[in-house]
């Protein structure tokens, strides 16, 4: 037998707010994981009768940190505009919860999640899943944030809000469990991934695969990180992200010059940026969890599930609907939330739908948007009286 | 001294049809090139007069064989629909030629092409430029073109025709050298590349320099290629070239099956699709001419050499002018050559601007678009009625 490979250098781990679960989840991949851990931020108070949580489902690169300094960045919280106390999602009155979705790197079991063993293997420092972890569907992350929604006791979720592969996740909630969802914010979202969207999706996956820190996955093994494909494909979708207006309002062609050098040795403005957002992600994203999550995207297919009708995944519903959408968003544009209002019209569901114009794209959910965030709090608080919230 | 580095595998060279210049080429960059070479293939027949001649430019990845077997690949020439007899560039009636870029890896004087002795050096077998090759403007590339044109003793062409990249040059021509140039087509073109196309650029240069085969731009030396990271680069490039549109028509969510496997073994057909033009790209195609090229059209802003005012770009010009762009086309989006219809309204030039209506893209200008052709076509028949074109 060969010598055994050296454990990785592992970063020393946070100690996340999470709960597991020993009891089996059962994957579409038709893989069943032993065990599962949800890690999750909460915040505000959940009343007595549980009827005030909020759930937050974060997009692609966000995490469960949504109102507070992130514990590896030590920067503000994604959303803390959007949650706290007198905020659209307003802590004094809900609960607001976010899990690290399955799949992710934040705490939620994933590709840096210890392996299971085999049964009969013998047994010793488990080592991490790496790119052996299961595949997993948007329909798998909502089926492990229920199973922390019910250890919460929470029977009906008020809202379930998220943009992005947020919003697909709100969908999903809104599909798989119509009882447990009172009211559904998707926003900046669709019920399927375009080709276009699985396409960047694919630019970058490619961009990991090419680096030689890839190692076919393994790098954890080597204490390796494929930084540059990973920065690559950062790159690739933040582009996505903006508008062309916005870019164009931030950068420009401006030029950030080197000392009086000669022209070619100076770099657009707008190079700089993208490679600051490449190297800063590398340092909180796994390869191996961006794999995972960009595949999970690209497989959503509402409709595909449901015999290829959209509104037959909201057959019956009594949820209510708010469907934002953003003037300038090109990777997710209105006209696939319009089609997903058609499809709840169809299905008889009680539905907004609200198009916010803006220059600033996609990442317009991430922003100060003041018109979107007056559509949030006056759609909740129309459904807090609806649902006779205390 | 060590010992000298083996000399490079190259391939064995194309024999281009070409002609080479030894008085010297000034570049913006400030350094002059002693000598250097224009391939170029021509079509049809320049008449007694050489009034006939269309110029073509080609664009990012294109090369001279516009109308005929290329050499390297097999496939079709880029523009046959376009150029031949009794296509929109009638050979029967024009002289229609094209040149390799400066910069190029077809022939022209490019980062493959031998290195020039640094002046008292050891005169030995030169190795190539690589990425010690100077940096080149699209002026550059015009300048060198004029070479061409003036040694085939044609003192005004009849027209200069490209499309993207080829476009940038059209508009460079009319600009540099308007006395030479009576009509000027630059098609799905802008006067500056925007800072959404130089963040596409600069992911695919990132995805070059994260290769471990790119050695620092010297990977001729190794006898290598960046094949990985350049055909990233072409993959997220390809991605801008089709409509968001043309790509759910050809490919959709679509599944490249293996053999009945599970979920995620499958792979989507637009990854396949890419996969594949990244893989073909990089056997024709040098990673050194692609950051040059590039870069040139990065660095194209015409309005900011003649002092930030695109009119004067055109002051006085005689020249008319065709713009034509795709209304799906955005990477040169329509309002692009709208501002230079603008410009060249307010510089009183001749102008003419189509808008073809269309789903297919910024790569429409090489596919078969019957309004596009006929505009082509009347447009030229039209110019030579002025031109008095036998």
């Amino acid at each position: 037998m060969s010598e055994a490979p050296a454990l990785p250098e592992l970063p020393a781990p946070i100690p996340h707010q999470a709960v597991s679960f020993a009891d089996g989840l059962a994957l579409d991949c038709g893989i069943r994981l032993a065990r599962h851990t949800v890690a999750y931020r909460a915040y505000g108070r959940l009343n007595a009768q549980a009827s005030n949580a909020i759930l937050v489902c974060h997009a692609l690169t966000g995490d469960q940190y949504v109102a507070e300094t992130h514990p590896l960045t030590g920067r503000e919280g994604w959303w803390s505009t959007v949650v706290g106390p007198g905020r659209p999602l307003d802590t004094d009155r809900y609960f607001v919860l976010c899990a690290n979705v399955l799949g992710g790197c934040m705490g939620s079991t994933g590709p840096t999640s210890p392996r299971e063993e085999p049964a009969g293997a013998e047994r010793g420092v488990p080592e991490p899943w790496g790119i052996d972890f299961p595949a997993v569907t948007i329909r798998d992350m909502v089926r492990a944030q229920k199973r922390l929604v019910d250890h919460l006791g929470i029977r009906r979720l008020f809202a379930v809000v998220g943009g992005s592969m947020g919003g697909m996740q709100a969908l999903e909630w809104a599909a798989s469990y119509p009882k447990a969802v009172f009211a559904a914010i998707p926003i900046a979202a669709a019920s399927f991934h375009s080709a276009q969207n699985i396409a960047f999706h694919e630019v970058g996956r490619q961009a990991i695969f090419a680096d030689p820190d890839w190692m076919g996955g393994q790098y954890w093994r080597a204490g390796k990180v494929p930084a540059r494909g990973l920065a690559v494909a950062r790159m690739a979708a933040h582009i996505t992200y903006l508008s062309e207006a916005a870019l164009t309002r931030k950068f420009g062609r401006r030029l950030r010059g080197g000392q009086g050098s000669s022209l070619f040795e100076d770099m657009f403005e707008v190079e700089s940026y993208l490679r600051h957002q490449g190297s800063s992600f590398v340092r909180r994203f796994d390869a191996n969890s961006y794999l995972t999550i960009t595949r999970a995207m690209d497989y959503f297919d509402l409709a595909a599930d449901h015999g290829g009708d959209l509104a037959a995944a909201f057959a019956e519903t009594k949820t209510r609907f708010c469907l934002v959408s953003f003037s300038s968003d090109w990777l997710f544009p209105t006209a696939q939330s319009r089609a997903v209002a058609r499809a709840l019209n169809r299905a008889a569901a009680n539905v907004s739908f609200v198009e916010i114009e803006t220059d600033k794209g996609h990442d317009a959910f991430l922003l100060d948007e003041p018109d979107f965030h007056r559509t949030l709090a006056g759609f909740l608080a129309g459904c807090a009286e609806h649902a006779r919230l205390p």
